[in-house]
Parts: C-alpha cells; structure tokens; sequence
C-alpha cells in the first residue's frame, strides 16, 4: 500500500506538493452524525499557518479548507469527506538554488533517487506544508472524539527545557504566546532565544509534550498495533520528528521495577503513572502523555557547500522565507495526529467483544 | 483491521499465547526463490530463548520452531509460510496469584476490562512469549535482504551507559557475552550489575542500539510510511518499549541547523550522519542507527499491594522464573523487527518506477 | 477500513456526492514517470459524461477533471495524484419525491438507516456519478499499463444479444453508435429499442461484455486475491450490476471436463481458451474476458407506489432525467475497473521473486 | 499485501500446500465472548472432506483441525485464533506425470511461470485442499453470527437445473443426500449423472446457490466495498468459480425496470425480492441469495497431451483419486465465504455511526 493514508478505520488520505495547485485529502470512515463545527477546523488550520508571529516563517498563505463532500445540513454523513486548501502564493520563485543541487540533510537528494526525478518547488511533497491536510482531518478526529482532550505544547527550544511536571500547567495559556507553552516565564525566554536564532540565520530543535486526558479503557489493538507504537509511528511520520517517547520514556530505562510500577488504587486508576496511561498497549484510563523530538530545520539562511545533481562541489545560499524553530507550529499536528490514532482505536474497540 | 499482522507486502501474522498449544505465525508475501538456511532461523531463536544464561529467565523451554509450508526443496515458493513453536513447559502452574488479581504496570487489567477476560496463564497473549515468533519471521526476513547488516546490542543497563560511538565497537563480540554488550569491559559491569539486581528480587531497564549498514538509498514511503516512523512503530510493538529516537535523537533538539546539517561529499554519501541514514522519511544510503528504549520489567520477586477482579486491596507474591533485566534477551528481537520492516520496503521500493 | 478505496499499490480513494460540491478522488503508488497523456483522461471522461446521445440522460454537465498533484512537467513524480471534477449543474431542484420517501430499488432506506439519515440530492453518494472519479483513475492506470489493450462494449440489452466471439468483432466501431455495440447491424437494433424504451419512461438491462488483450503471465495474487476475484469484485462495485462471470463462466457449468479443458500449444499458449486467459487466479497470457450484468435502471418515469420515512403508503412519480439503460455509458466505467484492476496486480507481480 | 487474507476486522490468513505438513490459518479480529461449539467446526470440515461418499474423491484424509490458541476456558479471547490441519496422508506418491509438465487448465503452468518452479506435490498451494483452512474460519464466524443463517445447497449439475424457487425447498433436507441437493428427487438424478461421469473418467460443471437469512439492514460499505462486491470476490476466490451473480443476476437484464423494481411494504419489507436482499451494495433485510459457477473439475481420469517444461509435446494419463463433480464438497466453503463476509461487515457496521 502506498504510503499516503493513515489509519484503519478512521483513515486519512493526502494528496499535494507546496508548491501545486493544491493540497488536501479524503478521510473515509468518520462516522456519520457528528455535528461539525466548520469554524474550528479553520481555527485549528490559523494555529499552524506561516505568519502568525515573528517567531515563525513569513510567508503569507491563507491556507483556507474548501470541503467537497461528506457533510450535509451541517453533520456527517459517514460518506468520504473530500477536501482541499488551494495554494495561493505561487509566484513564480527563483529555484535554482533548489533545482539542481541538494539542499543538506533535506530530502531532494532521496527523491530523485527513489522516482528518477523530483518537483523541486519548495520541496514538492517533502514539504512540511502537507500536514496542513493533517490539521483539517484532525480537527474532524477533535470533534468524533467529543470529552477526551488533547493538550501539546512546546516543553524544550534546544537547551531550554521546561522541567514542571504537567500537572502543574495551565494549557489554556499555551496559545497565549507565540511559542505555545503553557508556561509563561520559560515562553518569554524561549521567544528570546528562537529570535536571537533567527538574527543569525540559523535554526533550533525542540520538544513537543502531549497529554490526553479523559480516554477511556480498552483503546490499542495488541500485539503490533499497541496504542503507544501506532501514537509513536504517527508522530515519527511528521516532519523533522527524531524521537518519541511515552510515559517514563527513555528516563525509565534507569529505574528499578519495583520503582517503576504503577501501583492501583481500588478503582483501576493508578497511585503514579509512569505506563503514561498505556499498559501492554492498551489505555488504562489514566492521562496518556509523550514526548516529540524534532531537530532544527535544515534550511539555515547562510551560505553553504553541497554538490549538484552531477555529482559536483557548489556553494549555495539558503534563502526564502523559513522557521527558525519548527516547534510552535507543530503543536497542531501533534494534536492532529494524536487524534487521527484515537479516533481511529475508538472505532476499532467498538468491535472487541461479542 | 485486528492488530496482530505487521507489514504490508512482506507481512508477519502471529497467534498463540504464553501457556496455550503453541505459538507461531504466518509470513504471507515472501518473494520465490530464497534459499533458506533452516539451522539459521533455529539459531535465532535461541538467541532468545529463556534459560540461556544465568542473567536470564531460568525458564527451560526449547523453543524449536516448525515450518509448516512455503518451501520446497530447500527455496521458498511464494505461498505463504506457516509455522508454529509448541510449547512443552506447561505445567500445571500455580496462577492464583495472577487469575485473580491485576499485577501493577502488566497487562491483566486492561484486557479484562477490553475483552471481557483473559487468559491468565502467564500473561496469555500479553506475555513477550509472543516475539518468539517475530524472531522466526525476522530470521527469513534477514535472508531474504542478503547483504543488508543488522546489528543490534545492548548499550545501556539502568544508569550504566556505553558511550562509545557505534564506529569503534566489534560487532563480532556482541554474541561474546550473556549481556550482548559488545564492549567485553562495559558488559563485564553490566552482567554484574543485573546479577545483583537478581539476588534483590528486583529488575532494570535498558537500551537497545541498532545499526543497519549497506542499506540502498530509496527505502521508505512518504509521507506516512517514512521509513523512520515504520522502524519506530516496530520496536514500539515490542513488549516493554517506552521510546524510539534514530540518528541525532533527543540530543538533535538541542543543536542548530548549521551545525546539524550533514554536508554531502560528492558521491551522495555525506561527512556526517546525523540524518541517521533517512532523510525525509528515506534511506540515502548512510548508516540506519537507532536506540530503543525498555523500562524494567514488572514482575518483581518482592510481595506488593494491588487489587483484585472486585476492586479489593490485596497482598500478592511476585515469583516464577523471570528476567531481571530484558534487553539482553531482546536485541534478537529488535533486530528481527528491523529486518521485517526493511523486507517490506525493499519490496516496496520495487514499485515506485515505471 | 472504510469502503472508498480501491487497489493495494495502485490505489484510488474517492469522494464526493451527486449533488455535493465537488467529486474527486486520490490515486496513491502510481509509479513515477509516466508521461500522462491529459487530453487522454479527460476523453474517456467524455465517454462517460451525461448528454452525450439521445439514448443516455440528457443532463448536462461538462465534467471537467481538475489535476491538484502528483505531477510535474508533464510526468508522474510517485507522488499521490488528487483530483477534482465540480458540479456544476447543482440548480436548486425539487427532491421532495426523494427526500421522505423511498424509491424502489433504489439505496434511499438503507442508507437511511444504516447512516441515520442521508443527502438525498439526486442520491447523494449511492449515485453512479461517483464513477466518474473512477474513470479518470482508470485512464492514468490504461497509461501506465502501455501495452495491455482493455476493451468494453455492449453485448447484450434487454433479449437482444451479441452472439458472435469477439473475435470477430472490431473493437474500433465500438465507438462509432451511441449505444458502445461494436456490431453495427445490432447497435443499430439496440438504439432503436432503447429510444422505444425511453418513450414509455420505462428502463432496461444489458450486459457489457470486456476484452483484455497482451496481458503478461503472472497477473494475480492466490490465494483469496485471485485476479478473476478481483475483477469480479471490481465490476460489482459498479452500481447496478447484479452478475459477473469470465471464460467459460455459467455456461462452462454444463460442460464436462474432457470438453473444457483448454490444451497447450508447445509455446505456452492454449489451444482454446475457456479458462477466460486465468488459472488457478493468475493470468496465464491468452485474452482474459468476461461478462458483467446491469440491472434495469430503477428510476422509471413513471407513476409508482412506495413508502415514506415514516412508513406510510405514498404515491410518487418518477422525474428528472435519467438513463433509459446504463449500459453504453457503463462501458468506459467497466474498462476503468478492469485497468486499475490490472495496473495494482502488474506492480504486485514485481514482488513475487528474488 | 499479499493475497493470502481474507476481511478486513474478521480477518483469515491461511497457509499450507496439499502436501506438505500441514495447512492451516490465523483468525484475527474475532470478537472475544463467544461461546465456541467446538464439535460444529469439526463438523463442518467434515462436510468437506474427501471420502465422504461415492461420488467425491475416494482419498482418505481425516482432516482433523487443531487449535492452538484465541481460545480460553470455551470461549473465544479476542487474540488470533490459530489453527492447523496435518496432513496425514503424505504417502510418497508418483508425481512425474505433474512433476515435468503441465496439466491443461491447471495452475501448474502459471505458478512456474510466477514464482520460478513450484511444489507440484498434489497440487501444492493451488490445490482446493487449502479450503478445509476457510471451512475451519467459517465456522468460527457463523457461530459469532448467530441468527444469520447461512443454507447453500447444489441448484445445478451440468445441465441439470433445479428450476424450484428457493422458498419451496426445505433445507434441511440439503445434507440427506451426498449431492446436497435439497429436492430428493433432482438429488437422485444428480448422483446417477455423477456416477455416469464418473466411470467414463470425466468430470462435470456445478452451480451452488445460497441463501442467507435473518441479515439486519446496514452491512455493506459503499462504494468499493459494497456486500455483493465482496460476496462475489468471495466466491471467486474459491477454486473451480466461473461466475457469480445474485438477486435477479443475469436474468435481471432482460427485464424492465418497471417489472424489475422491488415495491415497499410499510414496514420496510419488499414485496418482490429481485434485489437480492441488497441496493447500494447494503443489506436491506430481505433474504440475501446468490448462485455460484464451478467449472468441470480439470484433472479427468484419461489420457491427454500437454507440454512438459522445455514446451515439448508429451502424452500424460490423469490418475489418482479425484472428485467427478465439485459442488457437492463445495457446500461448505460457499457457506464458510458467505459467514466471513457477514461477520467482517456485521464488526465493520458498528463503526458507521457516532
């Protein structure tokens, strides 16, 4: 199967490179019924969009979701939900730098390698402009998934890193700042920094958190499809991804199991809870929470040396409009894809008993 | 789609839990024409096999594996590859300690709150008895990519960490020691450490380094199937993973751009690896490394508190024959999963040009 | 997974309803570098489209395909192609004849209540305009299959039927007569009875007979996803077809086996061919056919008596305008199929061996 | 994926050539809670077996099915269900005559020509012996099924056609002859026509019509998906099928919509049920009924010429102990198809609403 759908039962399909006539995709399986509240999925669409603040690229795309089919008199209809965002900004750019040399660490290079040839504006399909697809198709997940919550914010710019525990934030102020943590000293600093970054043309990586509350037992379908490695292959599938962990992630690795486990109390809920709400791969009711590694985007604004499609030494400069650090506007695809995995498990789960 | 297959032309379906008839699988889509090495495949399996040194379970069970189908005349035909693993050590155990009551940070709970109940025997479908037949699949699946090298080994015990680059060590010395360390000093400590761990009744996590060397450039399939995200919801799937994080990892979010960036030498290759042998989603052809993160395992030889099925306070006695620390007996495992995913994307990769 | 995809590795995913904003659809794994042929897909389109003739719907709409990605200087890049054709005839009409009560045959109760309620414009995601997505995808999958010839045509409508061999036929006049018959004595019998079946407001049946020819060994994938299976399966998604049988198909039943079997030439080919070019579900290079069969159209111009949502007796009266038989427009649909059909199991083919 | 599964929630994998060690399969996604009967699925196979009666094959194979796991204290767990069927009757058999050439309208030629050689061994993986593994999974599914009831019986021989409407046959009847035919006197006729075929070394053709009663409306998923489309891959799936058709099927396209179409009855009923039980491709509570074509089986008792490896010209002799007429063993693979596709649908219609 081709690799442009994600999911089983709640499935999303994507299509579009950034620089076509337009991106968009299918999700097939939503059920019928659900009210939908078209104002949010653009709302969510706003909080990934470029120009938003000064901390992130400034390139000006409205990025608006037209839907084709799915919903009539303002519910689902359980039919495939078509929709596309048309791209607007396609001036007629200077590629050169792109089109025939490779950008370092970037994908041009595999892809000519893997298709024999590649659309190079502005990164084609690799382009982390897809997951604006994501966004509009989460957005719908957001909704079929009604009380449980998803809350990601940014918890590391390079060095920093937000050490509260999450319990200890408020994740109504997350989009109070531009760098979307929810803690608001560590947000200032961040926003210094990302700043102070972006002067010298560089680029920074980060952290996501994720936490979901509110999920039910019984979500995660052992023994491939756990919970936790389909969360992991969804986060690890977006752009400039390195790592994931959950619960007590690679910490836990240190400690000794009869520090590690999760002691029950007489309702089935757990004293602490470092399974991060998943015990054999499936929710145990408690808040499911995990980490997400991006590294620093690869396209800094300085000069550099790489080589051309014939194999040669050349000299480029990075140019155009880019993300120092790609973390603020990733804290909607995290949520996005955090919802495509549980809508798609609450449907599975429907089916696990007689 | 149930949970129980993995991959999706080179594709693995297992069956069987810890103390029923047997275990075993079916690994549907593997190409005509291999000429397989059945001692081989044994061999890997008694890499994992419980009792095989004194830092493991003291389990005895053979673990002899027994091909049902899909080869003739020593080649495998096409049709698909039925086998099963019996098992023989299924004495009338003593499971009241399990039947009855949900041990902390297992599995018992959310199945019998998924499916209704469970088969309590030694952690029915729950227990990593279930990788025996991974380890089978992943044995062929290592064939069937001929030159392409996995090597996996443990680098971390509890706090105790290799911190050598993957460069300097030997692989040929991994098999050399019960810890599978390939450092003989580092897994001298570490084999001392567990033992101790042992005589406390205790366990301890650890890490898992994997390195995939003469890989092709043009494996993988964005935008969902990036190569990465699959190797990453593979060894999520393994039983006790808590996180998954290749090339730079955690440590990439705190460099820059500039300084991140692999630079290319003019044949493709590139003067660094930060990339961890993908870039957008694909192999290029460096190096695949990854670490896998495993918390310690549950089962502790020390009484603890829990509940039972009606929600009660009880005492209850860890015991059994179990591993004090996992990851000596799982670097087999990972490097199976590594092999049944890079099997499916090298036959993948055949499709992606007229 | 949901119902709106088709095919493994060449794979299309649809949406859209009659009367929505817009159809379309996402081909995923079409391989790179196919020169696409535009004009191409939009002729076939053409074939299918309403108005064409006085023997087919006299609606008029342009239905004009809209490429979104996937495509770059005139070549597939292997990247999924997403597509759109809008409605543009959507007038405000009056569906209170649809809208609460149920036409016979038709799919307005079961969506009813398998969904909760349904868009009932012009029968919202149950019309046959949804095959219009398919047919584009069929023409990009024809280019890609080069060689392989795939023709369709009318062979049966109401008693009339074609009994010559279709070899003897050429495929060339198919389509020179609206009704897609590629004998022109009988097309011209056909029209003349359907226009007589148009003028009592009544409707009929047919059968559309497919030819596909230079098909190479080795198509088809045992054991449940057998070429013929496929096929079948394909040409039943249809709407309106009630039957499928290739080769020797319901007539071979009275055969016996001395009589069926087909015997070899000394190059492989067989002497006769009721195998219908496919053993054991993989095809073995002679012509594969077979027959599909349509239903009379259930949309009668005329009066008739149903039920509505609340279960109680109504009179109704057919209107709009509709198919007098659906076969001639149904015949590039069925040759769309059959080449999706094939262009999935030409890249499965790629895999079977070392 | 390769095509040896079968269903997307209730989903069969099986494995296993005619004469190797054993055949078999994996059942993923049954639901846990049923109560499994474990006499009636041995009972089915039983049905199928050879030897059962004059006129099938005279091999004795006890088809004994062996469970290995999915099942705990009675009732099924929600873990794969695997399962095997040795072969015990392997006796080193004479194959030249298989062995260096190809049988006319065999798979042999074309599993060669696939896969590079083949085990030739009885058939190897095209022999119809690996549907004693769908029997096994069909049984399974029509207990989950419950009050669906599933009759298929023997409606024609050659050209000996039952012209009897279904509603005046007593099913129960069905297995009181080994024909299994439900109409005494028509059954007697067939088995003195087999018997006949029988001693000339010839075989004959069959239909298989079933009935399936007491469908809920709502099972089916449009547009790919529909339930006949996939009641028909089904069938064609089974070795020997030529063609399916259902409802009215290939009578239906005779007629004209006015006589065709199904008129409501106030409660949701259909006076006439030309529709099969299905519009849209979804049940619609009526009885759902379909005929099935098989094909004179291809291995006759008499001497043939054919072509060997090298495409010479050879004489062979067909022997062994063979079935003159299939459709009375068939029975319960067309039963076992129809109950995976109705509880794969019957999990999948759970998911279709919030």
């Amino acid at each position: 199967m081709a690799g442009n759908s994600f999911g089983q039962l709640f499935r999303l399909t994507t299509f579009g490179e950034s620089h076509g006539k337009a991106i968009g995709g299918v999700i097939d399986g939503c059920p019928a019924g659900i009210a939908l509240d078209l104002e949010q999925i653009q709302a969510e669409l706003d909080r990934r969009k470029p120009g938003q603040s000064a901390i992130v690229t400034q390139r000006k795309e409205p990025d608006t979701v037209e839907i084709y089919s799915g919903i009539f008199e303002g519910k689902t209809t359980g039919t495939p939900i078509g929709f596309a965002i048309h791209n607007t900004n396609q001036k007629s750019q200077d590629y050169s730098h792109i089109k025939d040399s490779y950008r370092p660490s970037h994908a041009d290079y595999v892809y000519d390698q893997k298709y024999g040839f590649r659309d190079y504006r502005g990164g084609g399909r690799s382009s982390a402009r897809e997951t604006a697809s994501r966004v509009v198709a989460g957005a719908i997940a957001k909704q079929f998934l009604g009380n449980i919550q998803i809350n990601a914010f940014v918890s590391q710019v390079g060095e920093m890193k937000l050490d509260k525990p999450y319990q200890e934030l408020d994740f109504s102020l997350t989009e109070s700042n531009p760098v979307r943590c929810p803690d608001p000293e560590m947000a200032q600093q961040m926003e210094a920094y990302i700043k102070a970054i972006k002067k010298e043309g560089d680029t920074i990586g980060g952290v996501i958190t994720c936490v979901v509350q509110n999920v039910p037992v019984g979500l995660g379908e052992p023994v491939f499809d756990k919970l936790h490695a389909r969360l992991g292959e969804a986060m690890l599938s977006i752009n400039a991804v390195k790592g994931f962990e959950y619960g007590s992630g690679f910490e836990g690795v240190k400690m000794k199991g009869s520090q590690h486990n999760d002691a029950y109390n007489t309702d089935g809920t757990t004293q602490t809870n470092r399974s991060g709400g998943i015990q054999g791969g499936i929710s145990n009711g408690m808040d499911i929470y995990f980490n997400v590694a991006f590294k620093p985007v690869a396209t800094v604004l300085q000069s550099y040396e790489t080589i051309n499609k014939e194999g040669e030494k050349v000299t480029a400069q990075g140019k155009g409009r880019h993300d120092p650090c790609v973390v603020p506007r990733a804290v909607p695809i995290v949520e996005a894809m955090a919802a495509l995995v549980l809508a798609d498990y609450a449907l599975l789960a429907r089916t696990n008993k007689i």
